[in-house]
């Protein structure tokens, strides 16, 4: 289904992500070497961990009257900023539209939530396929004109279906994965592919209930607070870098399915906030936490 | 398109809503009458307003073995409690899906999150027509197979176009109305036929910003917090008894743009609770306040 | 230090707190029962957790006028409704003010928050003693007048010490005990003297980061939301039932030292929540959760 | 009452706080000239408005080692590079505690709170004083032995009697007010004196429910979010710049009383935040609207 707004025009930029040890004069010499190659800064935002000394930084400029092409700016920017500060450093243009995979399996609240904002036009995205180890949810992808490709996995085949699921992903270019609620375990080598670029929704307030069946672990807890956290999928079950969570209340009158009907709102904006920063190249990772933008 | 669950089977039941002076023996009252008729009760919850002296009630019970046949609960209830009792009551059965209109517009968040929820099972209800004053989110509707109706509304045309709209409602059985972001305002005498039975969406934390473009007046004022309302709609402007309300946090750095996309998401999450409250009969209103029971 | 403020003059009422196993009529049957003896109900509430088939209810009413004297209606109650019904319940009058001990180690918020209430005639409770494991906060006490009892504790005296405190406890009829911040773990033998009688504050979102140093935890993991707890204490650390909880947002920019900051004004708040709905009388316990009565 | 812990030792540092029309190199140009005096900068944070094309900053460095003596840095910073840009800045140092008056009526407990919080050491601010209106918190002040001057006012002596709060305030070299429930509109010009340095509660979700009475008037209203606002005096009533907003759920069960009660948590918690936000010096105003920074 095509969007039914077009994209609002945008302006063609370019978006560095910095991290590097802290020190005297880094921002001055990154925005004074934008500045002096009439890279007009359209957003500045940085911060200063001061206890592990770490300088994180977001910038992004107009690209219109830079001096420096666009296909250069990677080199120049590393040998004369990059190396001598120590920086770790990422570059992205505008105008390269990220491509998203899916991957669901029977739960399709997350799935409407994403495919509606991709088809309003919400997001500068390409969703080039959908990934299922279910059936259930084709039609959903069909009316949204996604095509669908299911992968059963079982114990024997994991290894298997995990080489073709990649093999497509390649053939698709896919930058970066969404697990909208998809309940079957990545394996470590499938998600060595991806670092940092697979997004999954918890359906928990971690690191509180992790693992399976959270709702009725809450509801036999007594808690008075449900949530739910989007992260980076690591090797390490539902302990990956959070990258956004938000909670709502209950009470002794909700039983294990209010949680999970009241959860599943958490869960689809939850999910849908994350990827929205990613798409906005607002995320940088470092030691297993996130920094995330304004 | 079909919903892609099949709803879970369900008791067969009726639910009584319940207002009445306040006096001693009302609950004993009524649930001794449910009890002797052998209903037993799966909800109850009760409110008594001492200021104003109103007792509100909000019971449900299993119809399987109840003594009294469904088709004389109504006229036995009024008869033996509800008159001696002074009561305004209504009656509803489980077995009776909702049946309700969609009014939209142009902006389509509400109406992706609606569509969503009832395909995907999430509400009892049935949706057998969306009429817009505009013809953009006409493919949504397609894309989920419900018919569209195009009803573009002018100061000339308003009362003749609103006749043919609730000649259709009527036509449709319809029971009530949702508007999701429908940007017309209707007549009072098009209110006066669906009364607290039109449920609105308001893009402001009422009654801070009634009226036209809520996010930039937020944002002119320098709010810390933005919100949404859903609420009934009656004769007078985004003054009906309040249902839901959720706000977000915004800062100095939210253009009125992010206000924006920041609200939609509060938009579709209030506007489906109101609805689904509705659904469940659990908002009972009086003097334009809402008792929206757990 | 005297309340500032006078008490409002309030109502000489009776509150019974019941659960027992669902089934048809108890309502009907309490409700009849305070009717027929000329108690006029201010407050009902009541709950069934139909998966534990358990009923739940919260009944306060005017002893003005009630038919059975005030030292008879527990005898009564429990012959005519209890016992046949099977109920568990307990009985409270409004005029018996209940009496707190508060137990604090170096951290003054929370003793703040609780003698500020305690003196602007917030609450309806006496406050006879302060008991604490340090001298830092002896000098609050002074201000406010409440004695202030110094027991140091360590592992050879933790025994000895709290064979006093519970004596001291005991000689000025102690109700229930606030913990505000005291880090000294209770032995299983005192918290058996006070069961769902002592109130504790967790500086997290339990089950999350149970334990010490849960700011440091919630740092180290990266959260995006941290939180406070206040449950009654058991025997198992940080596990008994969770009385009331809340959360605030922090983000990449937060040090540990800001969300200790942050996290003391949800411990002061949550902590006196959960001491104003024990004094109401609006917490019933059962199996490890509580249901707290609006 | 001395404090009971002592302040943290702290650095020696300078603060900028600057707004000016946006053009390239602001941000470089500032880091420099600090860079270049061997000023370590510990804090940065910066916002450009790209609607109104102003930009604005919040830095600060430590003094030690600074090339520029502290008496001249001022001097230097607009010679050199304030008056090129058109900056409008403030200059703080950190050795420079900020002197408060508070303002009281009849309410106590926002005056608790933030008394509480000078005594735990939280905030580094001296209180030489506090005026009222009613004698009914005199006791407080005394136990928290900070001065308490009882300013009758009524129509007759308004102007008199603020002449003479305003000469003890000058007389006690007093740079903000706190009206901690002051309710006593202050007049125009007295307000004047201290422009964008007297901070208010209002208590309710402004613009919602200003002037008198708001509780009531969103109980009235049937609200299902109650607020509290704090912000800067203008002379426009309930209409400076907003300095931070909280909010809470309420619902049909709460009378007007129970939304007082809700709201007075928020109102001290929601003040007290704005005070540590001035105090700290990150809070700049700009067209009736504040920014705040992290």
């Amino acid at each position: 289904m095509k969007s039914i707004q077009p994209f609002k025009e945008k302006k063609d930029t370019a978006i560095l992500l910095i991290h590097c040890p802290d020190r005297q004069g880094i921002l001055a010499t990154v925005t004074e070497f934008l500045n002096r190659n009439h890279g007009n800064i359209i957003y500045l935002d940085q911060h200063v961990d001061h206890q592990e000394t770490v300088f994180y930084m977001r910038v992004e400029w107009e690209l219109d009257g830079f001096l420096i092409p666009r296909e250069k700016i990677g080199e120049y920017f590393d040998t004369l900023i990059a190396l001598p500060m120590q920086m770790t450093w990422k570059l992205y243009f505008s105008e390269e539209i990220p491509r998203m995979a899916l991957f669901v399996s029977q739960m399709p609240h997350c799935l409407f939530d994403i495919l509606s904002r991709y088809t309003a036009g919400e997001w500068d995205v390409e969703i080039p396929l959908i990934i299922s180890n279910h059936k259930l949810l084709e039609p959903v992808a069909k009316r949204f004109e996604i095509p669908f490709h299911y992968f059963p996995v079982n114990r024997e085949n994991k290894a298997e279906q995990e080489a073709r699921e990649l093999e497509l992903l390649k053939e698709h270019r896919i930058n970066f994965i969404v697990l909208a609620r998809y309940m079957q375990i990545l394996s470590q080598d499938f998600v060595a592919h991806y670092p940092n670029r697979i997004i999954n929704i918890h359906h928990s307030f971690l690191p509180a209930f992790a693992g399976a069946k959270p709702y009725h672990a809450a509801h036999e807890r007594g808690v008075k607070i449900i949530g739910a956290t989007s992260h980076y999928v690591t090797s390490d079950l539902d302990a990956g870098p959070i990258i956004e969570q938000d909670v709502t209340r209950c009470s002794h009158v909700d039983t294990v399915e209010n949680l999970i009907r009241k959860g599943r709102d958490l869960e689809k904006i939850v999910l849908s906030q994350a990827v929205y920063k990613h798409l906005q190249r607002k995320i940088l990772v470092f030691r297993n936490r996130t920094v995330v933008f304004n």
